[in-house]
């Protein structure tokens, strides 16, 4: 059995992980707040925002706080799914270590 | 606290979540046998394994068998080490989505 055979490979980075895990525990997250709480910069958040957009797995809301612009994530049906079986794929590799 | 802060970005690859999982379990594993295992080309499994030795990670060991050469892998202390705490830090990311 490939130990990883069932990794989704859009899951292949620290930061696309931690986005997904803080939208799944949180409805709706704004761009500061992932950069706080992942650690990053602007461009690097970004990017595999834009990626993990793409793909369909989060959706971006782009509204207004006051004046300033205030764009905020949330995670699809879709990506949901997917992140759960990474998770469970990530789980019985942990498990084949042990 | 930062849901990836403790992840290696070593292991930001599914192929090298993969090499060093078998290599836990499996004290000595030929090139071909991890390989087979993974499903991958030859130069895709030489890339990351090259990686992982660079870090020490992994150690080579070239030996015979009959006529032909024979290259096996096996992991570190320090390797073993770097990934059961890469492994930790994941289990906690999968605790804090429940």
């Amino acid at each position: 059995m490939n130990p990883i055979g069932n990794l989704n490979k859009l899951f292949d980075s620290r930061i696309r992980l931690g986005v997904m895990s803080i939208l799944m525990v949180n409805g709706e997250i704004s761009f500061n707040d992932l950069k706080q709480m992942l650690e990053l910069t602007d461009g690097n958040l970004a990017s595999h925002l834009n990626t993990l957009e793409e793909n369909g797995y989060i959706k971006v809301h782009k509204g207004f706080v006051g004046r300033k612009t205030n764009t905020t994530y949330s995670i699809t049906k879709s990506g949901e799914k997917a992140f759960k079986g990474h998770l469970t794929a990530l789980e019985n590799m942990i498990k084949s270590t042990r």
